[in-house]
C-alpha cells in the first residue's frame, strides 16, 4: 500500500514531532529523521518561563520526550545538536551538522520537513549581547542561573512573552522593569481591555515604561531614550520573533519579505518535495486571506499534524488562522481571538465593537469574577471579526466558544442563541457569550445605538448631554465631567430633568443604561448608550495617560 | 410607533421576568402584569440547594429583585401569592386570586404568556406528605428549618437536583442516602461516565442504593423495596419535575400526553393570543425535531426574551434545544449536551462514539486535573450527537464548545481544526477538543477501528486477544482479564509474541493503544483499540455491579 519513503524534518519541537509522530502512525515502513539545532526535541516550550519562575519545579518535566523515548515509541531517528545547513533541491538531500563533532552529512529526502520555527528578535542595542532570551531548554538554563543573585531586572518588550517573564522574574523575587515602545503591553488587546492589568502589574510593584525604549545596555543598568538609568541584574529580550528562514532563503525557496516562509494549502513550499509549518511560515488570515505571521503552539502542531497527512496522501484543507491566543498573568486571563480594534482601524475596515463586563457565574453564588468581553463586528454582515477578554475565571472559556463560532461562522447575533452549560458556580442563565449576541442583535436592529469611551468628549463638546443612570453613591465615587445623575429608576418620574438636545446615556457597564435608553427613547430623544458605560470609560481614559 | 398593549404573565420567575423585562425595553406605553403563586419572583431558582448547604449563605441573595424594584426600573405590576385560576378566551381576560384575601378578579389581556413552569413529582408512596421538594423560596426555607436538628436524610432521586441536594446536605453535616431506580445517578449521562463519581459520593460517605426505590416512608425512616429501613430525620423528593399545564389543560389549550404546553415556532399555543416557554412547554429537539421536555434555566430565559420580541413585533426565529446542562457535585463537574447513548440506542439511531481521557490543562504545568470526554456521532454524517464531560476543572469548558459547534452545525472531524486559546495553566497545545476531533477523524476515515468497553469480553469469547500496551507497572495494577501485556515501546521488537487471529489492543486512555494498533495493522493484523482504554472499561465495569 505504501510506498517507502525516506522524511527528513528540520526542527524537532512543535510543527516538527507533530510531523514525525503522525506520519509514523500513518506509515510504519517510512525512515523518518529528525535534526533539531538545541540540545532537546518535543520540549514544553510555552512552559520555559514558567520554570525561570520555578512554579515549574522540576527541569525535566520541560521535556516531553527525549531521542531515546521517540525512537522506542514512533522507530524515529532523531538527532539533537545537529544543524541543516544546506538543500540540495536537485539532488534531494540535505546536509547536516553534528554541531559537536563538527561531522557533516548529506542525508537524502524524497520529502523534506522544514519546522525551524522562529527565533527572538535581539534589537540592535548597544550592549545587546547580554540581554537573554527565552526559545529553548538552554536559554532557559541560562536565565535560570542568571536569576539566581540577582536582585533587578528588565524586560524589554511586553508582548505575551515579556509579560510571562515580568510575573516568573516576580515570582522569584526580583524588582522587575517592563520597557515597552507602544502605549500598552500585550498587543493584541486593544488598550482599554488592557488597562487594568496596567493596574494589577504596578500594585504588584512592576515598574512599567510605556512609550519608552532602551537606548543601551550597561553592565548593571539599561539607560531610556530619556537619559535615564533602570538597575539591572539581569535583561531580558521579548521584543517578538523572526522565522528562522536562512536555510530556506538559501536554497532559493519562496520567502515573504517579513522573513516567513510561503506555504500552499498543503503547506507546499515552492518546491514540492519541501514542506514548511510552524513559526517559521506565512500563514493564511482567516479574515481576509492574507499572509500572515502568527507564531502559536495550537497552529503549530496542526499544521504538523496535517503535513503528514499530505505526505501520506490524505485529503487535508488547509486551516487559515484566528490567532486564539491567551496569557496569564497574576490571576488574570487575557485572551484575544480574530482582529482587534486597531487592526481594523489600520485596515480601514468596517467595523463596530461591543464592550460588556458580566460575571463569571452567577452573581448570587461565592466567587463570582468580572469578565470584560469585547467583540468585534463587521456591520455589514454582522461577522463576527474578532473578541478579546480579560477576566480572573472563565474569560478562556468565552474566547474558546466566541473562536469557534467564528471558525463555524456564526454572526453576532447568533450569539444570543447558543445553549450554555449553566449552574450557579460555572456560569449564569444568561451567559456573557450570549449577553453580547443581545447587545449584537440590538444595534444590528437599531434597537440601541451606542457611543464609544472615546467619543464621549467630542459628544459634550458637540452639546450633547450625558446622564449617569447609576445610583447617587456610584456617582459619588466617580464620574464622567459634565454628567448629570439621574438614576434608572428614577428616571420616569424625574424625566422633566433632563436636558434638552441630543443624550448620551451610561451606567457601570452597560446594561441600566440600556433601558435608560430604550425610556428616554420611547419619549422621542435621540440617546446613545455609553458601550460597556462607566467602566470602560474610565479604562480607556487611564490609558490617555 | 405602538398599539397600547395589555400584557398579563403567569408566572414570575425565569422565563416570564425575562418575557417582562424585555417587553418593557421594547414597549414603553404597554402595560405589564406579572402574577406569581409563590411569595417571590426573580429569585435564584439554581441557587436554592446552595442555600440549604449553606453555601450561599443569605437567603436574600437569593431574591434577585423584588416586586417594587421591579416596578420602578420597568414599571411592571408585579402580584406575588397570586394564582391564575381561569381564562376566560373568548373575553380575553384571565382570573387571579389573591392567595391571602382570597379575593379575585379578571385581569384583561391582548396577549397572554404562560410562563409557570414546572412543579416538583410526588411519587405515590405512603407518607409522601412528609417528604420536602425544592421548587421555590419557601421550599427552601422549609428545608433550612427541617436540616436543622436532623441528623439524617434521604434523598429519593439522583438527578441533577438531587445530587446537588445531596451534596448541600454533606455539607450540613446530615447522613446522607440517596435512592435512585436506575442503575446509574444523573441520566444525562452514559453510566461509564459516572462511575468516577458514584465513587466520589461513596467515599464522602454518601450511601448509594441505585436500582432501588422507596416504599414508604415513615417518621423516621424510609422503607426500601427490599425491606430494609434507612434512618431518615428528612426525606426529599427529587425525582423530576411535570409541567405545570392544569391552567392551560382547564382553557382547552393544547397540550402533550406527557403535559407540557405545545407552543408553535413562535411559542404560540393553540390560542393565538396566548404565548407560553419556560419549564411548562414542548420544545423542539435539536436533533429529531421531536417534541421534548427539557425544564433548564438557560433556554427558560431565552425563550421569555423570545415572546417578548414576537408580542412586540420583532421577527425571531425558534431555537430547537440541545438541552446543554451541568452539575457540579463534590469538585466534579459533570455536563452534557444532545444525546446520549441510552437514547440513541432507545431511538435505534446508528451512533458511534469515542471516549478520551486528558488533561484540563499542559501536564507540564502545575494542577492539572483529567477530563472523561464522551463525544457521539453520526456514522453517516460525521455530525455530532451529542457530548459528556466529567473532571474537576475545564469540562463546562469543552462542553460549551461542543453545544457551539452542534448549534453551528460542524462536523465532528472538525473539532480538530478549532483553534482554542492555548497557555499551559488553561489548555494544551492539541485541546482536548482537539484530540476529539482527531479521533473521529481517524475512525471517520478508516485509520483506526474501535471497540467498547461492553464488546470486549464478546470478542474475547469469539477467540480475539486483548494485548494490554501499557508498562508492566499499569498492567500489574489492575488489567482486563485474559490480556497480555506487550508495552507498545516494545511491540515492534516483540512482534513474534503477539497471538494469531483478531486483537484488540488498549492501553490506559486509548493514545498508546492507537500507536499500537497502526504498529500492528501495517503488519497485516485486524486490531481495534478499546476506546477510552483501560479506564473507560474498568469505569463502565464497575457500573455492572
Amino acid at each position: 500500500m505504501y510506498v517507502h519513503m525516506n522524511i527528513v524534518i528540520v526542527g524537532g519541537v512543535a510543527a516538527g514531532m507533530s510531523t514525525a509522530a503522525r506520519l509514523r502512525r500513518l506509515d510504519e515502513t517510512a525512515t523518518i529523521t529528525v535534526v533539531e539545532k538545541s540540545g532537546n526535541v518535543s520540549f514544553a516550550n510555552c512552559g520555559l518561563p514558567y520554570h525561570v519562575g520555578g512554579v515549574i519545579e522540576e527541569r525535566s518535566a520541560l521535556l516531553l520526550q527525549t531521542p531515546d523515548s521517540l525512537r522506542a515509541r514512533f522507530d524515529i531517528d532523531v538527532r539533537v545538536r545537529t544543524e541543516a545547513v544546506a538543500i540540495a533541491r536537485d539532488a534531494r538531500t540535505v546536509r547536516v551538522r553534528d554541531l559537536d563533532s563538527g561531522r557533516e552529512e548529506d542525508l537524502p529526502y524524497d520529502s523534506l520537513v522544514l519546522t525551524p520555527g522562529a527565533a527572538p528578535v535581539r534589537p540592535p542595542i548597544p550592549g545587546i549581547e547580554r540581554a537573554l532570551v527565552l526559545r529553548n531548554v538552554e536559554d532557559t538554563d541560562a536565565l535560570v542561573a542568571a536569576v539566581d543573585g540577582a536582585r533587578s531586572a528588565v524586560v524589554i518588550g511586553g508582548g505575551f512573552i515579556g509579560v510571562e517573564m515580568t510575573e516568573n522574574l516576580l515570582h522569584r523575587g526580583l524588582a522587575v522593569t517592563v520597557v515597552e515602545a507602544m502605549p500598552q503591553l500585550m498587543a493584541p488587546m486593544d488598550p482599554e481591555m488592557i488597562a487594568g492589568v496596567h493596574d494589577a502589574l504596578r500594585e504588584a510593584g512592576v515598574d512599567l515604561r510605556l512609550s519608552s525604549s532602551v537606548t543601551a545596555i550597561g553592565e548593571d543598568h539599561v539607560e531610556l531614550a530619556t537619559g535615564e538609568r533602570i538597575p539591572a541584574d539581569l535583561v531580558v529580550a521579548a521584543v517578538g520573533v523572526r522565522p528562522e528562514s536562512a536555510l530556506a532563503v538559501d536554497a532559493g525557496l519562496e520567502v515573504a519579505p517579513r522573513g516567513g516562509i510561503v506555504v500552499d494549502e498543503h503547506y507546499r513550499t515552492s518546491d514540492p518535495h519541501i514542506y514548511a509549518a510552524g513559526d517559521a511560515v506565512v500563514k493564511r488570515d482567516a479574515l481576509d486571506g492574507e499572509g500572515v505571521l502568527v507564531p502559536l503552539a495550537n497552529t503549530a502542531n496542526l499544521q504538523g499534524r496535517r503535513i503528514a497527512d499530505t505526505i501520506a496522501g490524505r485529503a487535508v484543507e488547509d486551516r487559515p488562522v484566528l490567532g486564539t491566543a491567551i496569557v496569564g498573568v497574576l490571576g488574570h486571563q487575557v485572551a484575544a481571538v480574530g482582529w482587534n480594534e486597531k487592526r481594523l482601524v489600520a485596515a480601514g475596515r468596517a467595523h463596530r465593537f461591543i464592550h460588556t463586563h458580566a460575571a463569571s457565574h452567577a452573581g448570587y453564588y461565592p466567587g463570582a469574577e468580572s469578565i470584560s468581553l469585547k467583540l468585534l463586528i463587521d456591520p455589514q454582515t454582522d461577522a463576527i471579526l474578532g473578541a478579546q477578554a480579560v477576566g480572573r475565571d472563565g474569560a478562556d472559556k468565552r474566547i474558546d466558544v466566541i473562536a469557534t463560532a467564528m471558525r463555524a461562522g456564526l454572526r453576532a447575533s447568533d450569539l444570543a442563541e447558543l445553549e450554555l452549560a449553566y449552574a450557579p458556580q460555572f456560569g449564569s442563565a444568561k451567559d456573557p457569550v450570549n449577553m453580547l449576541g443581545f447587545v449584537a442583535e440590538n444595534r444590528a436592529t437599531g434597537l440601541e445605538d451606542s457611543i464609544q469611551w472615546h467619543e464621549v468628549a467630542d459628544a459634550q463638546a458637540a452639546g450633547e448631554t450625558v446622564i449617569d443612570v447609576r445610583t447617587p453613591a456610584e456617582f459619588a465615587a466617580g464620574a464622567i465631567p459634565g454628567a448629570v445623575n439621574i438614576p434608572v429608576d428614577e428616571l420616569r418620574v424625574r424625566a422633566d430633568e433632563v436636558p434638552a438636545g441630543d443624550l448620551v446615556v451610561h451606567c457601570a457597564v452597560g446594561i441600566r443604561g440600556h433601558v435608560a435608553g430604550r425610556i428616554l427613547t420611547a419619549s422621542g430623544r435621540r440617546v446613545r448608550n455609553l458601550d460597556g458605560g462607566y467602566r470602560t470609560w474610565s479604562a480607556g481614559m487611564s490609558t490617555r495617560g
